[in-house]
């Protein structure tokens, strides 16, 4: 399982003394970038191939606050891979405390502006989709 | 139907060229900011009380991109309101086009952390909450 | 004297209980836009002439904080225009007390990469370039 | 020399391409905080003291843009130390470009508003001041 840490930055913090809700979309950004490299297909190289990967849905639920120097650790992975569409999932921790849970849902779109077959074109992503679908 | 408009800045914009994705969830906290203004259970007030109200979850989904000085008009209404929960939706549009539509659902707490029966202190909102329930 | 008014965002508090420093960075470009759209050298209107125009410097500082809630009157004026360079400054106040003082600087690059001389360029710049420089 | 590296996040560039200059205020605290985590002065140490350490100032020079994915190197050394103030220098490059200089202003309030003599309070800044002020 891939997992990505993110240190909590004092400007991420909110006058409730909390990291501010709004942040954790962005933490699943920069954990889906970090695992996009790890698994060969990364956003550079997505986009110098020519193709935009609109995010076209987000879920989010908040388990337990977060604050200032808190080291999150997120896991993210594949929950389910349709020919044009790619569902990440993300699941946070500090320490043993689950913090958040999330999801992304996202297509790839070609230069013509038309969906783009992912596990054709990337098939990079094929050991990480899940079994049963 | 209450309407906060919120006009898109170039810090909110992304190097794909439109306004970033997590930015969506930030307009939704500016519109219910100003929806519960308006039907006078604001944040100021409810903070005044001892009552914290945190997000518990966010959900959203991408209709169509916007960009820098799009005015993005966010419809806010309450989807759902039990005893305990509060669930918040948004419509939003640049002129007559859907751009975005989420929810954000949230509790109330009071001082010594416990669950606060939000309608019987809170009745400002009766006049909103949806018909069937 | 133009002003623009921003009214503080919950998202841009920190857990000191005030509006974090970094954001008043941010409305100084919000105000920057609603000026150049004032006197009729929008972002806009510049972007589509091929024209860049980066910050090249920004200096600030903080006379008082400011809170969620606070509308922050800001006042935005030429400081000083020499042939390639624009200097704007900005006023920040909450009814009677300063918040901030802060300035930007600004070059207007074509599309060959050169600087612009501004005041040929925009004359609309003109009437608001203070006397004495 | 301390040195905290930044990789620029997705949702940190603009449309222009690049890194939005606000952004870099932001860089500054946190390359701040880690720097004060190394002398062993951290925020969370300065907090649990009961002081406040307000930014009175901020100042940045802009000297090369940088994008997603870029490894922003930043040096952080305490400028100037007088009795009631602290003024913290940033140089950050990318590989060997410089790409922005910095610097904040500081100072230290105890529980009671009033400034408090920062050596004296906190002597862990004492090697890390240059000799000649």
């Amino acid at each position: 399982m891939f997992v990505y840490h993110h240190k909590v930055h004092y400007y991420e913090t909110d006058r409730m003394g909390i990291t501010h809700h709004s942040n954790y979309i962005r933490f699943m950004e920069e954990a889906r970038v970090a695992f996009l490299d790890e698994i060969g297909a990364s956003f550079a190289r997505i986009e110098a191939d020519g193709i935009v990967s609109p995010v076209m849905a987000v879920e989010g639920r908040y388990l337990h606050t977060t604050t200032f120097d808190d080291v999150i650790d997120v896991e993210v992975f594949i929950k389910e891979m349709s020919p044009l569409k790619l569902r990440i999932g993300y699941r946070m921790r500090v320490g043993e405390t689950e913090v958040f849970e999330g999801m992304s849902l996202h297509c790839f779109l070609g230069k013509d502006g038309r969906p783009v077959r992912i596990l054709e074109r990337y098939p990079q992503f094929a050991p990480y989709v899940p079994a049963e679908e």
